[in-house]
């Protein structure tokens, strides 16, 4: 099941190409931070967790293009390194995360030298990048303890190994109930424009042979109605500290549906995830992406050149519509303001 | 605007191949009832009113296969090619109102000569193709009084000329109101799998200079959040007696959402997609379509081949998600078992 969605080696970064699944499974090397950059800006690498170690590992490349000799230069080089790689994507806070943590190590560590602080650095990035791991597998232990034999869950995009670094969030979680042998089925919403459900999270789920069905997105709805889905699993690229969610455009109409329909549904997202810098949804940037992803598939157009089109990659879940938030520190519930300051002053 | 969708020259039926658009705006000659059998199965004529005006003059090009010489063989013969026309599609039932209505010249002119039988059964598939002609200008007279200026109408598929002889059911409505010179937008969803809201309604709306935005389906909620939109316009593909409307899959996810978001959710179509015979959504028949709709893209695939596909090319409405009933007849409103009882007793 385990796919190493991204890793560090020899001096660069190696990905898999996630524009070219589910046709061919190709890894990218990226040399330096610039196609690092381009491959985040154009999807080949997406999720908000696997975007955190990419932004991670994307600041070790910068540290091979220092040319100068003193700390001061070095950290003003890789400040720069870091306000270029955040330009990338705004939406997915794990990306900024990790890149705060990263600018932390060159504060903690301001006496060391240039070549020691390049060692403290690539520990920084492999341990965000172990973390990972780690919380993927605690959230799937966690969040598998709801689905229940028999059940049927829905989930939106791709949460799963390629979303992260090698496990996954919501798609972790089915990963998790699998291994223990439950007995569950999962609708995959195709998530237009980019089909990432398709393409990518009905890949991993059907390789791991679990019981998959893809669907539109339109067709939801449908679902719930006919009493199909019993709960519904998404991921997350930013949390408010009220828990309202920001992810993948369509993840709110599936909280709609589910609470006219009376379906539970639950977040799946590390603690990495979560922007207690922000009050609530209103405050989570949201990145509207080129029209030429809805217009046209491949080189093939599907609509009049000329029309306007509104493609948001994003939408924000409010948390009154979230029956729970599934962490590595355990299931978060309502009231979301103070179970979530609660975990922070745990944790 | 107005587009001649489907019309019967010289013993062919010529249609606008749908399938073909918004690149190719091309027309097929269909000379036999096979080759228009499969027009409509392939979708390259769709559209719940189109489909009644196809069935009709698919009848006629029956009658061109009649190689007996009395009435009795003659009506065996085009009680055949009804009952094969009728295996195309499932859903609309405005093809079999046409075909109903065909049937009851035979049976109403029983003393006709076979020469005499075919002259009024092409004065019939005319008569129902001017009726909607001039029933699809009724609903867009009534239906524009809706739309107030700075209004901005979210709508799903295609439900212009393409989906009916020459105006539209809810795009009729716009039309209207443009032409009323009233100002609104309009966001058109895509519609997945088959995209007639990219492919046809976007075409349909710009080329008619209307301000369109297309959004991927799962997008609407988003707008609805944002304040965006005023009501939502849908078709019909059969209405049941208590009001409960089957139409394009997504509507009724559309419905859902527009009662959350407190925003009024009008369907419009013809008397003739009404289906008294049954008294609620629970008798219409859901056309359930091939997997490679989903998972692929004209000859590119999207998903895994081995991953399960749910593709039902409907859903179903509830009544008491529905604000009225643009109708020739007038706005239908709730109770709608009472309102629709009343206006067929009055027409």
């Amino acid at each position: 099941m385990a796919l190493k969605t991204i890793y560090y080696s020899n001096g660069s970064v190696k990905l898999v190409d996630q524009t070219a699944l589910p046709v061919k499974l190709k890894y990218l090397t990226c040399r330096d931070v610039k196609s690092l950059w381009e491959a985040i800006k154009r999807l080949s690498i997406r999720g908000a967790p696997a975007l955190g170690a990419a932004a991670a590992y994307g600041v070790i490349l910068g540290c091979k293009s220092f040319k100068g000799s003193t700390r001061a230069s070095f950290d003003k080089h890789i400040t720069k390194v870091c306000e270029y790689i955040a330009t990338s994507r705004p939406t997915a806070v794990n990306l900024f995360y990790a890149l705060t943590r990263m600018k932390g190590i060159l504060d903690k560590h301001s006496v060391s030298s240039v070549s020691q602080i390049k060692v403290l650095l690539k520990k920084e990035a492999d341990c965000i990048y172990e973390e990972d791991r780690v919380v993927c597998r605690q959230m799937g232990q966690h969040g598998a303890r709801l689905i229940k034999k028999g059940d049927s869950v829905l989930t939106i995009c791709n949460t799963g190994s390629l979303a992260t670094v090698d496990y996954g969030t919501a798609v972790g979680v089915f990963y998790a109930a699998h291994e223990a042998k439950k007995k569950f089925k999962v609708y995959a919403c195709e998530t237009r424009p980019l089909l990432q459900g398709a393409r990518l999270n009905a890949w991993e789920l059907t390789r791991a042979k679990i019981d998959t069905t893809l669907i539109c997105d339109s067709m939801a709805a449908s679902l719930m109605k006919e009493g199909k889905i019993s709960a519904v699993y998404a991921g997350a690229d930013r949390i408010a500290s009220n828990g309202d969610t920001a992810n993948k455009i369509g993840t709110y109409s599936l909280a709609v549906l589910a609470k006219f329909h009376k379906i539970p549904f639950y977040i799946v997202a590390p603690l990495s995830t979560f922007d207690r810098k922000i009050n609530s949804g209103k405050g989570i940037p949201i990145e509207q992406r080129n029209k030429d992803e809805v217009i046209f598939f491949q080189k093939q157009i599907t609509a009049p050149r000329n029309v306007k089109v509104y493609n948001p990659a994003f939408d924000v879940t409010p948390a009154k519509l979230i029956t729970g938030i599934v962490t590595e520190a355990g299931i978060l519930y309502p009231p979301f303001n103070k179970n979530i300051k609660k975990v922070f002053v745990r944790n």
